[in-house]
């Protein structure tokens, strides 16, 4: 069973690296053949080449992004969730998102799932 | 597809029969056959019967408990995710409990999958 602080310090890694745009940081946190699911309800990305193809094709949508938590981290076995809000800059106009992410972890700490819970049509202006 | 209004109202409903202590309202809310796991990585209580037996022993182990949702409401694909609180008293003190739950939806909206996920050792005196 993975450790809960470890995991906790993932996800704070997790959003460290990717507001600031640590692509490698960031893809080394998962495991191999890890998937990500983003949104839920959508075909997940399976594998580091597809997951570093996802992150590549997100940043080519926005001018910006950065990702800041905005509640505790709630451990449960070995899964941790937590909300978070999305910051994009689309075109000159910054926008916000609220998200729940859902990562599953193996007994090394990296993720091995990664569900994130939100829509497009509650992005708004900031 | 469920609705994501619909999913939403659910949500809210579920909260208020579960501080209302309403417990025939808030089984009504799960599908038949539906999983209640609670907290995450713990055996699923199964169906009506089990759900109902898992709300009576909750409710046996404190003096009272209410619920409050902490956050926006996340609805991607047939699900939805939500931060929330929990309060109880047990034997006059009053705890608080950070926890988010995920839920998944049938066509008619009914509840036929709950996670929650929290630890019991982030309860911390109110």
């Amino acid at each position: 069973m993975p450790d809960k602080q470890r995991m906790q310090t993932t996800v704070d890694d997790y959003i460290a690296h990717m507001s600031a745009g640590d692509k490698e940081a960031w893809l080394d946190l998962f495991a191999d053949g890890a998937t990500v699911e983003d949104p839920v309800g959508t075909p997940p990305h399976v594998g580091r080449e597809a997951i570093a193809a996802f992150w590549d094709l997100v940043r080519s949508l926005s001018d910006s992004l950065t990702v800041d938590r905005t509640g505790p981290i709630r451990c449960a076995g070995a899964e941790a969730a937590f909300p978070m809000q999305a910051h994009t800059d689309l075109g000159g106009t910054s926008m916000v998102v609220d998200i729940i992410d859902v990562f599953t972890f193996d007994d090394d700490h990296k993720i091995v799932g990664m569900r994130a819970f939100w829509d497009q049509s509650d992005m708004r202006v900031e």
